[in-house]
Parts: structure tokens; C-alpha cells; sequence
């Protein structure tokens, strides 16, 4: 008999493991940040005695979701304009009001309701891309969560760093101080190939291989994309990365939403990863991006919410709803995208991504113990002929009731233990109120 | 000073009426079903004295929504089959399973559940066509719901009745017994033009204008269905419709997914209505309804989430979300389809189709009081530029906290009055044993 922290005993666990192991009876125990054992209760019981045992009868435990795009201090700019032409809205809404509050008060309460929020709906690890990415690393640790993030890097200042040297050299500090972090991951993130120097694409990414991070992008997102870039680069923006060396395993983009068949055969020959962000792409009208066809040529796909203020929330369950909703009704085929597909994205796919499927994305011994409990009693999950289905299109965030992260409850019966909840939301609205002034709104 | 059964004080009051009055610091007095007045919160307090009054600050108090397309004692077949070809999904799992399956009980106990996740999902009223629905009326009124709701009728034998002769007697049955209900409303609804003759069409017509009530029926919802029809009628579907007579303001079809400009500017002309239905057409991967030209042609949409075998949840909120962003994508313009707009369709407009406009889908005096309120202090609903944003793009039904429903309080923080959920969701779960033995699963 082991003592291990927790035992979490009684419920369907959906492990996600290689062989999608669901097990209708199950029990997890958990001994410090990992996940100790997997098995029916009965057995888990006679062979771990938990300090605390959690009564999972009634629920499902499956792996925290991992959500792979996000510019969590953005909640600050939730809502602030819709239903607007993509260069209004950024130039006269996003842009302005960023430059004018974006500091790191904003950057840090936006964050932190960000990681309420997220930790609300099961997300458990999120890799993020914005301004002052020291100050969302303290939030996600202050809430407990994992994070993958770097420092936004473009050719124009930015709140702040005035010059892409300096914005390099900020991300390298980031390198150095979370390198012994158990949870916040550091990637080396220029924003896009419009807005980078080939110079400054080529330093980032010398960066990231003096240390060993992972590099992510924004990559064809919108429409005018691979025009303006071959007309910029003098060649197609895939062939341009191959050249320069980006192509390979450590390098995942966001969207990819006008990737051509070429560009996804080579992106899948070089192990490149992408993030697919179908309600924002929806919302901002950019297009849909071919997501059936990159999974068919075996290229890993994560999901992700992108930022809130054009979504508007960071709810991976209705993410993953909308992606296999968006991709049969485009493609005219109801069986392409099913709920086990979209599950292993927002879970062990979007970790592979991420570059930590060896710690996150399914309920195995030796993972770290990232995982979220859904209350099953619930009319809108009544009744339940299977398991995946009712994730994918049943339920929503707010099902959560329990979270773990690194071993560590986080969350349960949907009280925060992270985050003073009131405080950032109090916070978040004072900036909102500044951020109105600023903008005259 | 007048007496009044509750005044509603202190949230913002979002009226959905012809001029979008929002009013920051709202009231509203109800008295019996009735609204008796809106206004700003000190004015009602010094006109009306509530025998309750309900502290709205910190929430948003706005018109209970109108679910415009279900088939409620679906819940039974929640996710039964998920992710295949239509006539697969219908053939070997939907048609056997309710041949085998659909009786008083099931419609009975299945729209019940429908009834508790949709008041706890902020609708309060629903268009529904299924089996037995003299049950679906009886479970409504359990619950305290409004609904307008018809026996579906088509040419073959249904578990309610042997020949279509039959189904309309019980149509009428129908209209009789629930004619003076206060929330009961009945509609005549064939089925399809492909699964109803031209006799039964025009007997169904017949009945409805016999009794002055509306006539809804599913139309153009698959890409083959307007060559079949052709092909059947000798005519378009429109134009036969038009020469049997239906074409008129009492006459709404759900999907519409395959309808051209000719047929837009003919529904338009007649006055007709179409219920959206985003999320079951993309499930289904029926394709998508061309909703804003409909719009612009000037005809009144409404929005509905279809059955819970195609969806898999009655949730309007998300509803509402699917529908602003996929018109969006697939017409490739961030404009269209604004917050305001898809807020219409599932409050004031959706009403509309229904011919409910006079009694329920905006807060005025003088309508009946079916309404909701939202809880804002929640850290996806933080902070609040605006207030038909956040409805449409941020919220889930998982926010609304209260509902009145023709005055009367039906959910209050989540607890549901009229209902024993326990049992409904567990006589449902009995059911879904019945028919896992049925078809084997």
C-alpha cells in the first residue's frame, strides 16, 4: 500500500492515452506533480492509499485541456469592437488602444483573469504571445498554471521595447530566468513574416537554438497573406522558412488558414506543428483554414481560443464544438472532424504541439498530473450513450468543477484556490475604465 | 404607489425593443403574467411597490429567448451517433431508434429534460415538432414554458398514428385541447415536402386556416432536396407552395439552407419566415443558409438549435455565437451578422416568426414577463464595453441565473422551480438503457 497527495476515485476517465483507454470505472492517484497511477478503483485502491480521496461517482476525469493560442492579457480588450472590417478594427480600435494602455499593470491583471477564466473552463495549459510576457509568466504561476509564452517581436517598438534587439534580449531574459520553472515554458515568438525582418526572423530563431525553445508564428492567416509575403520575400513564405532554416519539429504556427497542399506537405515533412484557431478566424472573417486536410497529411494540429477580443472568451470546450461544427459544414462532409479528433487536439495533440507531450495531454503514469473533473449531472449531458461526444458537443466550460494542475487542485467545485477571482476582475475593470478614457469610447 | 407581485431593480435592463433602449440602471415591474413597466430603477421605485423585489444589480435583465426549431423529446437520443453520413446517421440509427423507441413516456420525460436544460440555458420559449406532442404540451406546462408546437405529420406510419388522416385528427385534437392555454400555442407542421403528398400538404393547410393557426414545416435543408422536389412536383418548391396557397405571414419553414435569391424574394413578398438553424446544418454538414441575404431581403429570421441529435445541446447563447461567426466566414465579411443583429433573431425577431410579437421577445409594457437575468461577475463576462457583445460572442447559457416565464419565477440562482430535474434526468437515463438494448449499442 502507497500513500500518495490524492486519490480521485469512482469516475469515467478518459485518458487519451495511445490506445484511447476510457475506463468506465476508474481512479487516478496522484503523488506530487505526477500522476502515479491509472486503473479501475477497485485495483487503484488496494494498491494507493490517498492522504485526500476525491469522490469522482458522477463525474469524468480527463486531462486539462491545453489551449494553444492565446494573448491572455487581451481580456482587458474583450469586446471593445466587433463585427468590424479586419484593418478598422485594428487600426483604429486594437492598435490604438494597446499602445496607449498595454503596460505591465494591464498586462499582468489581464493575465491573471485570463487564467481564472481559462483554469473555469478546464484549460490547464495555455501557450501565450504578447507584450510583457514576464508579467503573464508571474500570473500563470500566481494561478498555478502552465504556460508555454514569449514575448511578441516585430520591427516597430512595441510598449515595451523600443527597438527588435531589445525585444530579443528581453526574450532571452525570459529564456533565463523560467529555465528551471516546472511550470512556465519559454518560446521565441515573432509575430508574423508582414511584420518581421527576414534579419529579425533569422536572429529569433538563432536565439531559440542557442537554448533549445521552441519557435511559433503567426503564418497566413488572412487572405492578401501569401501575396503580400511572396511579393516581400521574392518566394513563397514556406519555401522562404525552409531556406532560413525554421522547418523542423520546433517550429509550430498559428492559423494557417491559406496553407496551400504544398505548403502542408512540407510542413508535414519537416514535423512542423499547427495551431488551429477556427472562432477567431470566423470572427475576424479571415477564411477557414484547411484542418482536415493538414491532419490527413499527418501534420499534429493543437487548437486554440487566440485572444479574447476576437472570440470573445477562452472557452476550449465551445472551441472545440465550432471546430468540428465549421470543418464538416465547409467541407460538406459530416464525418470528417469527429469528437475524438478534436478531443486529441485540445488535449495529447495540442501538447505535441507545445513540444510536452511527455508531460501533459493524457492521463498516464509518469504525467505530470494536469486534469479537469466534469460534473456529468446535468441535463444538457443527459443521456450519455458514449464519451466523447458529449465533450465535443454537449457540454461547456462551465462543467468544470475540478481542476488539477502539477498535481496541485486548483480549482474545486468551481471555487477558485489559485486566484483571488473578485480582485482580478475588480482590477481588469478599473483598466477598462482607463482604456475607455483613452479611446473615448 | 402600486401594488406589483416583483420589481426587478438595479440591473442593466436590455429591452430588445424597436428603438434597442438599454437602460444602465433598469427596472422592471411585473404584475401577474404581465410587464407592467420599464424604467430606470428609481422611477419604478417610486411608482411600484413589488411584493418581491429582486436585486438586479451586477446583472443584466433581458428578454427570455426563443428557441424557434426543436424536436425536445430528442434529448433521448443525445449523441446516440455523432460524425456520420446523413443517410446513415438517419437510416440505420435516428428512424429505428424512434420506431422502436418513441412513446408517450419518452416524449413525455425527454421534453421535460428538454424543458429544464432550456430554462437553464435562458429560453422560455420553444417552436417544437416531434411525436406525442400532446406530451411535449404537457411537460411544457410542467414546466411553465411557453412553446408553440405541432404533431409532425408525413405520408408513412408514425409511433402516434397509422395514416396522415390520423395525424391531422390528432392535430386538431391538439388545437382544441390547448386552445385557451396561456402558454401553450399549436402549429400545424408537415414534415417535408419530400416526406408529405401534395393531398397532405393541402389537408394540413386546411386545418391551420380552419382554426386560424400557423403552418411550419422543414424546407430546402439538404443540397439534393431541390432537385428531388423538382423532380417530384414537376415545379420549384417555392412556386408549388405558392400555387397550394401557403405562401403567406402565417407561414415559417426551419433550415432553408438551399434557398436561392428567387425563393428569398419570394418569401420575402409573401411575408414568410425562416428559422436558422447554424449548428445542426454544420453538424449535419447539410450546408450553410444563405441567413444574411435573407435578411436583407427583408425577411424575419429566427434562430433555433434543431434537436438534440444534431447539435447536441438546446444552448441559444452558443447558438447565437455559431450563427454571427459562421456567416461571417463563409461570406468572408466581418460586418455582417453584427451582435445586435443575431441577438434580434433569437429574441424580438424569433417571436416574430412564431407570431408571438404582441406577447413575448422584448421587455415592454403590456408583454407578457418571460424573461432572464444574467449574472455579470464572472471573469469571461469581465469587463463589459458594451452589452449585445458580450450576450452574443462571451456568454453560455451556463449564465443565466433566473428566469420568469409569464410572470412567473421558474429559475431562481440556478435552481430550477418547476421542475424535479433529478427525476427527469433520471427517468431519461432509463430510457437511454431502453434503447441501447433496442439497437444493440
Amino acid at each position: 500500500m502507497k500513500d500518495v497527495d490524492f486519490v480521485i476515485s469512482g469516475g469515467i476517465v478518459v485518458t487519451m492515452d495511445e490506445k484511447d483507454s476510457i475506463l468506465p470505472s476508474g481512479a487516478v492517484a496522484i503523488d506530487g506533480p505526477d500522476i502515479a497511477a491509472v486503473g479501475n478503483a477497485e485495483s487503484i485502491a488496494l494498491e494507493f492509499k490517498g492522504r485526500r480521496v476525491i469522490d469522482a461517482r458522477g463525474s469524468l476525469v480527463m486531462p486539462g485541456l491545453v489551449n494553444g493560442h492565446t494573448h491572455a492579457a487581451m481580456t482587458c480588450f474583450r469586446g471593445i469592437a466587433d463585427d468590424m472590417d479586419l484593418m478598422d478594427w485594428l487600426s483604429n480600435y486594437i492598435f490604438p488602444a494597446e499602445t496607449r494602455n498595454v503596460d505591465p499593470e494591464l498586462a499582468y491583471w489581464g493575465s491573471l483573469l485570463a487564467c481564472a477564466e481559462m483554469i473555469l473552463s478546464g484549460t490547464t495549459t495555455f501557450c501565450d504571445m504578447y507584450i510583457f510576457e514576464d508579467e503573464t509568466a508571474q500570473a500563470a504561476r500566481q494561478a498555478g498554471m502552465r504556460c508555454l509564452l514569449g514575448e511578441v517581436l516585430f520591427d516597430f517598438p512595441s510598449p515595451n521595447f523600443k527597438t527588435p534587439g531589445e525585444g530579443l534580449r528581453y526574450t532571452e531574459m525570459l529564456i533565463k530566468k523560467w529555465a528551471d520553472d516546472p511550470l512556465v515554458n519559454i518560446v521565441v515568438e515573432p509575430h508574423a513574416l508582414y511584420t518581421c525582418s527576414p534579419s529579425l526572423l533569422k536572429d529569433a530563431k538563432a536565439l531559440a537554438d542557442a537554448y533549445g525553445v521552441p519557435v511559433a508564428t503567426h503564418f497566413l492567416e488572412n487572405m492578401t497573406e501569401p501575396g503580400l509575403l511572396k511579393e516581400k520575400l521574392g518566394q513563397r513564405a514556406t519555401d522562404f522558412l525552409r531556406d532560413i532554416g525554421y522547418l523542423n519539429e520546433r517550429f509550430f504556427v498559428f492559423h494557417g488558414v491559406y496553407m496551400d497542399d504544398e505548403d502542408i506537405r512540407i510542413f508535414a515533412d519537416h514535423g512542423c506543428k499547427v495551431v488551429h484557431n477556427p472562432e477567431s478566424n470566423m470572427k475576424l472573417a479571415s477564411g477557414v483554414a484547411p484542418v482536415s486536410r493538414m491532419i490527413e497529411a499527418g501534420i499534429v494540429v493543437g487548437l486554440g481560443t487566440d485572444g479574447c477580443a476576437s472570440n470573445n472568451n477562452l472557452d476550449m470546450f465551445q472551441e472545440m464544438d465550432t471546430a468540428a461544427k465549421l470543418e464538416k459544414s465547409v467541407r460538406l462532409d459530416p464525418t470528417i472532424m469527429p469528437a475524438r479528433t478534436v478531443l486529441r487536439m485540445a488535449t495529447c495533440d495540442g501538447a505535441k504541439v507545445l513540444g510536452l507531450e511527455n508531460i501533459v495531454g493524457s492521463i498516464r503514469p509518469g504525467m505530470k498530473a494536469d486534469l479537469v473533473m466534469i460534473n456529468l449531472d446535468k441535463p444538457h449531458l443527459t443521456p450519455m450513450y458514449s464519451e466523447y461526444s458529449p465533450l465535443v458537443y454537449a457540454a461547456n466550460g462551465a462543467d468544470v468543477d475540478t481542476v488539477f494542475i502539477n498535481g496541485r487542485l486548483v480549482m474545486e467545485n468551481r471555487m477558485l484556490l489559485t486566484i483571488d477571482v473578485r480582485e482580478a476582475m475588480e482590477r481588469v475593470r478599473r483598466i477598462a475604465e482607463r482604456v475607455k478614457r483613452s479611446m473615448k469610447l
